[in-house]
């Protein structure tokens, strides 16, 4: 399977990587990060040339990994760093990959692509998840064992919390949304406003107001390729956004191989900042929805695809609500294309 | 592999179908079966057209069942009846398949075939399981990871009885039976009498004479792809069977696929019909046989088979017990033959 | 996967065979092991030419064994002895196979290849196993997910003490070890020295000298295909080898298929030879460095290497603590080819 390869992807949460080294697939590539001095992430191939042993099973000392098997350290471009045996030379051919790598946001972001486009302000940006005065935000990892498109699709049409979320039901059901889809250069947005409804959902927890009703919206924002903003938010009716519960969310699903993936989420708020119950709270009520109504729906459509994953290929019914992910998913064809295109032939791409 | 299809196979035991749906494979094929009103049972292709989730995770509302993914509804016959989303017309090509399926003596009956042909009066008829005047009878199921055919090898062989199954050993071994196999029209009999023996296994049970010794039968009756009837009787020597303990089973293994079957058993009896304990008691008795001492066999055999199924085309000795499962074996290969030849050349054939 | 056939593997410890018979898959052939009498050991085909059971799921009865499922009986050669049904006879192509196996020093051997050609004179010796008078023994097995040439590699090279085994850390690290390598035969060395040194590891559990330093050497001996003799010790500083604590060790490293391997490993001590508790603890230090800090790394070896057994084909880099284990990795090869000829033109091969 082809993915998009110039691009950043969310690679671990922050809080995965702290003394020990963190072994990972993405994109079907065994990564190992770990934290070199300054905090600097450091991501390279994670198979030693020697004998193969991955270098998540050695130990980081000071900005190299030293492999746990016979010692061979590695520094943070790849190049072997340090033989302790024999006459200690450097042996030939022992360098190993290195990917571009950081941390932004809570989340550690690598890039598998072409090192030298890089750019680390392509970044996508979630202030809020690092904004400690003004937010707090939760943060949950969840392995998950289907391609990634399926879990887009989850995020890019919410017309499914209706079935399989008892906590988000409203009154009204799919009809009482108002909703938009529109394109943005390659971003696809999903949006919902549904005014002065019952105030439920993740939104009532922190609801102070004695009104009963309020305005409440979920807007979606998808970007090239796996990366999802979610504006959550419900206010006063008619009063401006930002003075109400604001719960703005990330969501980041990166291929692991064609038929696993990481699913990263986070979701920050802007009430009871400084309340750890609260946190845990929250936590624990989107953990168990993301992991046990979502996740076992999104790996049994997998199952029933009888180890397939390209969707339209199936030829699925679709419906209104699918419009987004299916422009996402031609939007993420279209741009693996032309990048299978520029690597095959960079010289005519140039002409 | 190749199954036979127009015919009716065991998909559950009726217990297992409460108001959930219940997914189950079945010849290769994802089924999904739920209750309608009156109890009718209704069976339908367990995957949404829509994003192909499986029906069995939705909801039964009235007759109808609807995704629990996205919501679309589907009628008893397969049509989808509902489409929350947008303008809420059906879409084209929404429909499933439909199976026929009816609920008959304890179990859930369907069958895979052409739906034209299915005739309920052709279901297998296990009359004492549901006659709750005269018997009471306890279920059980158990997946089993081998191809069906070695589970009808096992039923129809009984001589494996003295060698696997301590409970039934009795003085003279295989030697002190009398035997008879015989065919008639596709149906398969083993047989086995023992008269004046010591009264042991499940009809000692339920033996209430001062006699020690007994007539006692075990009579396998295979019908065609993978039903058995077992007539297994102890009475006073020279009684009449029906004056003596009856315990009629019904043996039914479905194919899920190549590699895994699906083992229904059921045994009625006509003693202590009202004594609750004594069904527990003989429901643990059997289902720890046919758990621990027949299937791990089973599944043996299948392993050291080496990922093939087709036993005969593996060359095995024979020996004379074998001869009603051999026998079976080779009327079974005969109807799917002769299944595949009318599916092909319906024309043909009928000319 | 070739594998060398004319040879004797270690099949099991003699620990693991007693009253029930044992099934093992060696060279990817399925052999059942049993004692006949006066503790004979007999290997035969796992799997009974009727109904292709594993005849480790019968039972032993004086020197035969009797299939569990319907009970044929087959003698020490592998020819069928006893058929309980019908007219007892023996049928016609109902022999299986059967392997040359024996009882050496705590292990049990077997021999794929040729019968004709196995030499029980040419089975590993390890007496220090069996000599009760100046050692006690202790054995280990450990299935282990990965081709056994990664084993070998791990016990030809001990330079990864320093680096996996945190007991056996000592000062001056791989540099202060005088090393050599060398070859006899067919049979590669790599033997360490370390004089004068502080006692540590193993050594440790059994010096009762005041001295805090002594004379400490590990020779690792490769006989092919698998089998591995460690001289284990430490002495006064200047003394003979004899006076001292020795440790000698059987490694012995049995395909079961190209990628799992049965690894049994045992360490005798001439101190400390009547505590049993001293036996406990011996055992239980050893198994953990196995179990929990080799075998993991190299079952992660051989996931990282996707499939692949075959290390030197991937082009890895080597180091010079390399070379023992590569000359055994390429005498093996040829010993593999040289028979495979052998087999494939034995009479040209005799010219």
């Amino acid at each position: 399977m082809q993915f998009l390869r110039n691009t950043w992807y969310a690679a671990a949460l922050a809080s995965e990587l702290a003394d020990a080294p963190l072994g990972r697939i993405l994109l079907g590539e065994k990564v190992v990060f770990y934290r070199a001095s300054n905090n600097r992430i450091i991501a390279l191939e994670n198979r030693c040339p020697h004998r193969f042993a991955p270098l998540s099973m050695g130990k980081v000392t000071g900005d190299e990994i030293e492999c746990g098997y016979h010692g061979l350290r590695f520094g943070e471009g790849g190049a072997c760093t340090g033989n302790p045996h024999g006459d200690k030379k450097i042996p030939n051919g022992s360098s190993i990959r290195h990917y571009p790598a950081t941390e932004r946001d809570g989340f550690i972001w690598f890039w598998p692509g072409d090192p030298q486009k890089a750019d680390e302000r392509r970044i996508p940006a979630f202030p809020e998840m690092s904004d400690t005065e003004n937010f707090t935000a939760v943060f949950g990892y969840l392995p998950t064992r289907a391609n990634y498109e399926l879990v887009i699709d989850n995020l890019l049409d919410l017309s499914h919390v209706e079935f399989l979320h008892p906590l988000f039901k409203q009154p009204g059901g799919v009809d009482a949304h108002k909703t938009e889809f529109r394109q943005d250069g390659n971003d696809v947005f999903a949006m919902r406003w549904k005014p002065g409804i019952p105030v439920t959902g993740l939104g009532k927890l922190y609801w102070t107001s004695p009104s009963t009703h309020g305005d409440s919206r979920a807007h979606m924002r998808w970007s090239a390729p796996s990366v999802l903003h979610f504006d959550l938010g419900v206010t006063e009716e008619g009063a401006p956004e930002a003075d109400g519960v604001c719960l703005p969310n990330a969501h980041m699903v990166t291929p692991q191989d064609e038929f696993n993936s990481h699913y990263f989420w986070s979701i920050a708020r802007n009430r009871k900042i400084d309340d750890a119950d609260a946190s845990q709270h929250l936590f624990n009520v989107a953990n168990k929805i993301f992991a046990t109504e979502d996740l076992p729906m999104i790996e049994a459509q997998q199952e029933n695809m009888d180890g397939r994953t390209d969707l339209m290929a199936m030829k699925p019914v679709s419906l209104e609500p699918d419009i987004p992910a299916v422009r996402a998913r031609r939007i993420l064809r279209q741009l693996i294309e032309d990048e299978q295109l520029q690597t095959i032939a960079p010289s005519q791409a140039a002409e």
